[in-house]
């Protein structure tokens, strides 16, 4: 509802069926656009504006959002942590309010929303900066209250955003957060000018990456007919593939009404794993980094227990996967770098099967996908 | 199958049908138990084991756990902030052990289990002490692994659980962190003398509270029938009641196979509340604390919205509840004293409601309570 009908009428959907699928596709395009503000192609170098945090010179980074944008700040903990060794606590905006907080004297907080206009992460922002902290925010509408209240602001460049489950505006928020924690390793003195170059390079090579995971539209279009008729459905990942299987479960059920839950891989056994029968299709998010052959040990888990696995990997995953017996589904991604790096794009890569999932899947339920029921675009009031 | 033959010989379910039904009710007397192992009930005083951790030298607490256990943290979280304002990083043992955590020296990492022997949360602790952490333990097992490797304990009296739902390991590991917080704050010098009476004052009344609680057990039985039918349920809360909602849901999951799912009650807007309709029966956690209005508003949001709601609360809150519609279910909670003392005591005393609900609802679908497909009493494989 917050959408001003100009603003809408200033895009259409180009040759999409909705705005939702429009704004996936655009998602090579728009993180590009972003990348481009924060990264010097040419010398491989993070360029953070002028007047921003000085991370060398910070503590602790308090992270805040809600919904996606707080599953994008959760993803950025992990990097913010392995990059610049700066300890991060990320916590829902509508929580940490309410909260008596315990801010440390030289801390900092980000707060991260596509208006900009949150209520709960609006009031998180401005107490934080009436306990002192440096503020900053990472927004897609740089003339928005939280731009305007918060001591500096990392805008992304992710254009109009129409659908209401929100798709390019999370993968440009991914982007300037990874952006950001490079930018704060190089500050703090834990990465080398060597490696800084490799993640950089990295980082300027997701565009490609994107579009290549695109080119799997078509092929998902049967899976997620499938997976419309169930009732639940689980989305699984460790490490940073964790709160982009939360993520994955909220597209899902804001758009398809399907009743998803993302879990940590670690946790299965500590529960959700009574759930599993074949009734209840399970998306394991495993790229080829550290944790793999720990979440396709979960996933085996599940396997055992008569579950229907959809694994989500490359193809060398996928392949060493196989031989524990027969996927449900198998969805392909565009092989990453090793090591490293591959903590730093999976996020931004896997966003894309897992969004054109929940879109397939509500397209053959004939939901409203732009305008899903009970949702609005942003969330003005508490 | 790993509650040994032995001990399992010795525990019976007296009248109970099921050992769970049984720890349930055992709640009053073993929280009791473990509540007189940390305070002095005549000088209205927390009496912290020797050799213990020294709260006034810390500058952080890392809180660590799996499934239950982890909850029992997120809860003791809030607690330490509150009454210690001493900053928690709480997050899951197998998520933990795998990041690039940057352990701040000064710090302190606390290990949550009812075993002992949880395999995550045992590598999170061998992790955090070669960090050079101190570390402490608390758990139900003395003579555990986990109980051997931290440099200090704070044992639970429990006694043995059978169950594989965790039930009263919860409550005595909430009572055992309440009284961890209470001592943090007196030893930060956050608490003064009378407030440590007032809190202990309160916490001494807990087993009182908690039979009173455990005398709606009939009640719940019919409105847990009616939930039994549903495929999926929601818990909604805010504050305290967040990871008890969390915990809710989790019990709901383990022993009915009903997919429930545990919400911040004010997150609710950014795309769960696409799920609501009249399939879907909402559990809303909301003690009179002060963030009751802003739970009851939520809960208002899904009754627009053609959700069934139950709320718990005591007679005053529900009576206020009332005027916004028709309740699906209510469920009175004893009345507990007002202010900071309802978040210290709300966890531990509608943890019974919740486990009730659960338990009436497995055996109505006619489940294997005590023994959950798929499930492990305590995990002590990855």
């Amino acid at each position: 509802e917050q959408i001003s009908d100009a603003a809408a009428a200033l895009v259409d959907k180009g040759e999409h069926r909705h705005f939702m699928a429009k704004e996936i596709h655009e998602q090579p395009e728009v993180v590009g656009h972003t990348i481009s503000a924060y990264l010097d192609p040419v010398a491989r170098r993070v360029t953070l504006p002028e007047g921003g945090l000085d991370f060398g010179r910070i503590d602790k980074l308090t992270l805040s959002a809600c919904g996606t944008a707080y599953y994008a700040g959760l993803i950025a903990k992990y990097w913010f942590e392995t990059y610049a060794k700066l300890p991060v606590e990320a916590d829902i905006a509508s929580e940490l309010r309410y909260r008596d907080v315990p801010y440390m004297p030289g801390g900092a907080a980000l707060f991260v929303s596509q208006s900009g206009e949150t209520a709960d992460t609006l009031a998180a922002l401005k107490d934080a900066k009436a306990a002192g902290q440096q503020t900053c925010a990472v927004v897609n509408v740089p003339e928005s209250t939280m731009a305007r209240e918060a001591d500096a602001i990392y805008p992304t460049h992710a254009g109009p955003e129409i659908g209401v489950a929100s798709t390019k505006a999370f993968t440009c928020q991914l982007a300037t957060l990874a952006c950001l924690a490079i930018g704060a390793g190089v500050a703090r003195g834990v990465l080398s000018r060597e490696e800084e170059e490799r993640l950089v390079g990295a980082l300027l090579e997701v565009p490609r990456h994107l579009a290549e995971a695109l080119a799997m539209d078509e092929a998902l279009r049967d899976l997620a007919h499938e997976m419309s008729g169930a009732r639940d459905v689980l989305y699984l990942g460790r490490g940073v593939s964790f709160p982009l299987a939360m993520e994955g479960a909220l597209k899902l059920k804001e758009i398809s009404y399907i009743h998803a839950e993302g879990y940590a891989a670690g946790e299965l056994k500590h529960g959700p794993i009574a759930l599993i029968d074949e009734a209840v299709p399970v998306i394991v998010l495993a790229p080829k980094d550290a944790l793999f052959e720990k979440t396709v040990s979960n996933m085996q888990e599940v396997m055992a227990r008569g579950g229907k696995c959809c694994l989500i990997s490359d193809e060398a995953g996928l392949a060493e996967a196989a031989r524990g017996g027969e996927l449900w589904g198998r969805v392909p991604v565009p092989s990453l770098p090793e090591g490293r790096l591959t903590g730093l794009l999976a996020p931004l890569i896997y966003a894309v099967p897992v969004q054109l999932l929940a879109y397939h899947a509500a397209v053959a339920k004939g939901t409203d996908v732009d305008q899903p029921r009970n949702l609005a675009k942003s969330v003005t009031v508490e």
